[in-house]
Formats: structure tokens, sequence, C-alpha cells
């Protein structure tokens, strides 16, 4: 049960953290942290809550079908089935999905293309590419308002333990070995974003 | 009398959030919650006040004309007659009005149109809206300096429970059947406008 | 000397709310308020402070030239010698000087027209202009290196007991009656400035 | 063994004020302060760290090569040597490295250049040039994925006991003499990236 509840803190760390940011704009976002393999389970965001509150309803137990663990009035987030795609194909320990500004407009600018990709950038070492001419690639779906749809969508993508997919319009999804990683890329996702934005309203005024 | 604490304590934190974020600039900005309904009374932000400070005068309690309920040495602001519209027209429970740099901007650049619009966006379901071809059409209306002449023109775009409505370069007003979900209609304002602007400045140059 | 520690503490507020909005980046700015008419005295920051701290040496006391009142191994502010010329000329209680990147660009992009103006903005209103057509000019002077040589040219454009001079690529300087007059003129200027710094990149792509 | 203490402190407060500002994305960045000099050591962050957490592994001391003193389970950050370089060349007390959107932008805007130049700003005065027309230079160095070797062309730029030296693409290190100084040269960088960027972006549409 400790590790239970070291989970949920962990978790609840993140969501503060991102909250301070304003990540979560207009009730937006979900999160999830693995807390069992056998049978997996995982901790993720009741619906309908302001999470830029910390209260011991923020977050309830599910297992691989995103179905609630035990008797709970509480509703697991309404995308819970992109957090089962992603522990169910992968060895990942937390999956983040949250809006932004800059991971929203560089989800439409490429969104015909199907994927934006970053080279040349420190930031993307985030990743564990270190070679000098490493691409990174981060596919870009449709937002299919039907969430098994999504789901199933999304998870063609799913193919590591960290990686990033961003949903048109829709904000980013990304997954890490542990909270710590998977916040990491989040950053360093939000980091190249704002600069490719930036660097596309500036350059040609040079 | 509980109930109006509950209220006004409601209002107070709803303040603190958005004055973290500068939304009241300049002393601009005020905000509303209900607080009965027979007689329709409402606590609204006092005249003059420093948003960013939490005291015991920075609301009072005024009835559905906007009139001061008992003895007070308080000024209720002097755009309550846009709260009263609200609470007279519909069942809502609240009513938030701020001024950013991207709703000003937005309500200038589709200000001649009278309204900005808004589709394909996962953030437009803050307002209920599920299907995904969904339009959410926000009005801008002319910005009265006199205020019972600007409440009337304000008055003629409220119909549902919850809403929004810009003023031309002078910010927003949004209303819900709660504290907590007229913030959440806000933050999805904000969030859409600054999508909608940083993609105008971006999208030329791709 | 209960009305000089009460200054100090409202002088201490504001600097810790401007510092919270990093509006002293590389130790810019400077800040003084009013502490006595006869003979005039006032607080003004200590010269190579940090503005994120809140310690006992942040600011001293001087006369209407500028100078220490008392023996003090504290130096005033650089460029003192504009904050004397507001209360020189005028009954204002508190002057503010900041450096922000919006207040910088705005100074640059209109330094050779000598003027910034504000038409048809609900947020000049902070100037208490409330006709609906009021405009608001904001002056732009050349940042003379030599200070004595500033002020003068600044303190051609004081004129009222509040007001606004911009400094080409030097910040902006208001002053009000109050510390928290001060502090609206000075939020309504940046909110001004982002504004229009906004608009101006987004409007030719409407 | 008060002095290290008192060293450890100063870079942690620092540590703690750039991470309020979100310059350590993705977990890039890095830091150090000298210690002593007879022989030259300096805390530097240890590898792998939340650096919006405080805690006592947040910082390991190393010597003039960068390596360890004493036993310690942690590891030194892998660009070290840059501060090596900074140490072994000056009398600098202090070495920030930070990513920001803006500093990355400007690297990769005046790479092919080689330097970004400043001039009739005041912000630029941080750097002790008090002269009207005093000039501004930062060079931008290739991004060698090598560290060494970016530490041997970063070296070539180290002249004085205060600078900046952008990596195109991988963010700034700025020095000074202490921590306070280090800190006021790399606010006044970050403020004049931000403020060309948005002067590039708005002065085509004026």
């Amino acid at each position: 049960m400790s590790e239970l509840i070291s989970k949920w803190k962990e978790l609840a760390d993140i969501k503060d953290e991102l909250a301070a940011r304003d990540w979560f704009m207009g009730t937006s976002g979900n999160l999830s942290i693995k807390a069992g393999s056998d049978p997996l389970q995982f901790l993720v965001t009741a619906s309908g809550k302001d999470k830029r509150k910390r209260t011991s309803e923020d977050f309830l137990l599910v297992d691989g079908d995103g179905v609630p663990v035990g008797e709970t009035r509480l509703k697991p987030s309404a995308e819970t089935l992109l957090h089962c795609a992603v522990y169910g194909k992968t060895q990942a320990g937390c999956s983040l999905h949250v809006h932004t500004v800059a991971n929203n407009v560089i989800s439409e600018l490429y969104g015909d293309k199907g994927v934006v990709e970053f080279q040349g950038q420190e930031l993307i070492k985030a990743f564990d590419t270190w070679e000098e001419d490493a691409l990174l690639s981060i596919p870009i779906i449709y937002n299919h308002a039907d969430i098994p749809k999504l789901a199933d969508t999304f998870a063609e993508h799913i193919s590591a333990d960290k990686g990033a997919v961003l949903i048109r319009n829709h904000g980013i999804t990304v997954w890490g070995r542990s909270g710590f990683e998977a916040k990491k890329l989040l950053e360093a996702c939000e980091f190249l974003f704002q600069y490719k934005i930036t660097l596309l309203q500036t350059k040609p005024f040079l």
C-alpha cells in the first residue's frame, strides 16, 4: 500500500508543477502513473476536477482496461484509454497529456504533414539521442471525437518505453519510464515547440 | 449566513487565482457570485480596490438592480449593471469580467465582424459542445462609455446559463452555473484567443 | 517616524510585486516614495541591490536634491535626479522607473516620432480620461547618458500629479499621487504596450 | 568549511531563482560557483537532478579539471569542462549555463554571423559599458557534440572576469566575479534577446 501512496504523491507533485505553469487551462489535460504490473493497475486523474487544487479525490486506481478498481464514486478521465494504450504496449511508468498554446499551434501548423521534426537542437538529447545530426520526429494524429478510435490511432505510434505524440488541436501525450522522465520529455517538447514558433515568426525579418 | 461566507470565500479564491495570472492590470476587471435567488442578491467587487490583496472589503452584497444591501461605505464596481443582466436573464451563479492582452487584441481584430469563431479545437468542449465539427461563436459588442447602454447591448447576447461576450477593447465577460464553470470558460476562451493570435502570427511563414 | 516606516513598507510591497513580474532584469529600475513635504524628503532605492530580496538596506532617505539625509553608507540610485524632478514639480507621492521588454520595444518603435498614442482602449481610463474618444499620449525622450541632462529633458514633460514618460531604450517612469496610483498607471501602460505590439504583429495576417 | 556552506547556499538560491523562471526545461542547464583558489575548487551541479527541487545532492565539489574532490556517488554535469575553462582563465567566481527560448532563437538567427550585437540599449550597462555609443558583442560558437572540443572552442572567447558566450541552439554561458554579477549578466542578456526578437517581429508592420 505504501507503494501506492508514494506513486500518488509523485503524480500529485507533477500535477502541481504543471498546474503552476497553467498547462491545464479550461480543466483540460489528464495524467497517470503506473502502480502495479501484475495485474496492470495505474492511477489516473478523476474527471471534472480543478487541477490547481490538491485533494484526496484527484486520482483513482484503474485496471489495464481503464475500469476503476474497487468501489468509487469517481469517474476516470474521459481519455483514460490513451493511458491504457501506453501501459499495455510498453514498460512506461508515467503518461502525461496536456494542452499548451505552443503544442496546439504546432499540431495545427504541421498537422497536414502528420509529423514535426527537430534537428540540431541541444534539447532533443532529452530523448537520449546524442548524435550531432540526430533527428527527433513527433507524429501528429487526427483528433477523433470518438475516444476508442482516437486511442487506436494513438496506439499505432507507441513503440518504445518513452515517446511523444501530438493530437491535432488537442495537445500532446508524452510517456516515460518514470514520472521524472515523462516530465523531462514534456518540458523538452514544449521548449522545442516554443522555439520553432518564435523562429518562424522572426527569421523572415532578419 | 454561512452560505454567504462560503460564496464570499469562493469568489475570493477565484480572485486570487486570476490576480496571480495578472488578469487585473491597472485595477481593471470585476467579479460577482450569486448569493440568493429570492430576492436576487449577489456579491460583487467593490470599486477602486487592489485585486492582488485579499481583504474584508473586496466585495459587497447588492440586489438585482445592483444597489447595495444594507449600510456600507463601499461602492459596487462601476460595471455592476452587466452582472445584473446576467443574473436577471439566466440561472447563472457566477460572472467574471477581465482584461487580458489576448482578449483585447482578438476583440479588436474581429470587432468589425462582430464575432470570433472557433472550430476543430478540443478546448471548445469546455462549452459542452461535443460534436467533431462544433462551432463556438463569441459575440463582440461595441464599448459604449455609458454603462447602462453597454449593459443593454450586452444583455442582448445573454441567452443561456453559461456564455461569453467580448467588449471591443474592453475585455471579456463570461458566466456559468458555478464559479468553477465560469472560471473554466474564462480559461478556455483565453487559451483559444492566444492560440488564434499565435497561429495568425506564424502560419504565413511556414 | 511611524509615517516613514509606513512609507517604507508601502514601497517595499510595490518592489516585491514588480520583482515578482521580473520587471527589474539585470538590476535595472529604481523606485521612490515621498516621505515629507516640508522639507521635501523621499525614500529611493539604494544603488546596486538585488531587488528580488527584501532587506533593511533597500531604500534610503534623500532630500529634494537627491542628497542622503543623515549618515549612511548607502548610495542613492544613479537616476535619483529624475525622482527629484517629479517631486519638485508636482504633488506626486510615488515615482516608479522600470524596464520591460514591451516598454523598451515601444520606445524604439515610436522613438523617432517622440510620442506613442492610445485611443479607444478601456485601459486608458486608468489615467482618469473617461470620454469615449479620449486620447492618451505618452512622450518618448532621448536617452542621454548624462543623468542631469536626462533629468532636465524628462522634467520638461512633467506637468501633472500623475503621468508617464518613456525614455528611448531605457524603460518608463510613471508617477502618481500615491503608490497605489503609480502602480496602477504602470500596469495600464504595460498592458497597452503589450496590446499594441501584439496587434501590430497580428493584424496584417488577418 | 563554513565558506563552502555559504557558497553552496548562494548557488542554491540562484538555482531556485532560475528554476522559478523555468530556465531549466527538460533538465537542461548547469551552474557552478568557485569555492577556493589554491587549489582551484568549485561547486557544480550534479548530473541528472530535478533543478526545481532543493536537495543536499544538487551540487558536488570538483577540482580545476572537473574531477570530484573526495568520495562521492554523484557525477558532475556533463558540461563541467566549460566551467573549468572559465575558472582556469579568469578570476570569475560564478558561471551559469541556461537554455531559454529567446537565447536559443538568437543563437540560431545570428549563428552564421558568429556574433550578436547590441547598441543604444540601457541594459548593456550591466556589462559596465557606460559610453552612450557602447557596443556589446556576444559571440556565438558552434555546438560540438564532443564536450572537450566544445570547451576548447568556448575557451577561445574567455578573456575577462565577466562575459557571455552563446552556443548555437545550446543556450548561453555567462560568468562574473560573483554569483550576483553572473545572475545580473544572465538577466541582462535574456532581456536584450527578448527585446531584439520582439523588435524584429514588430518593426516591419509599423
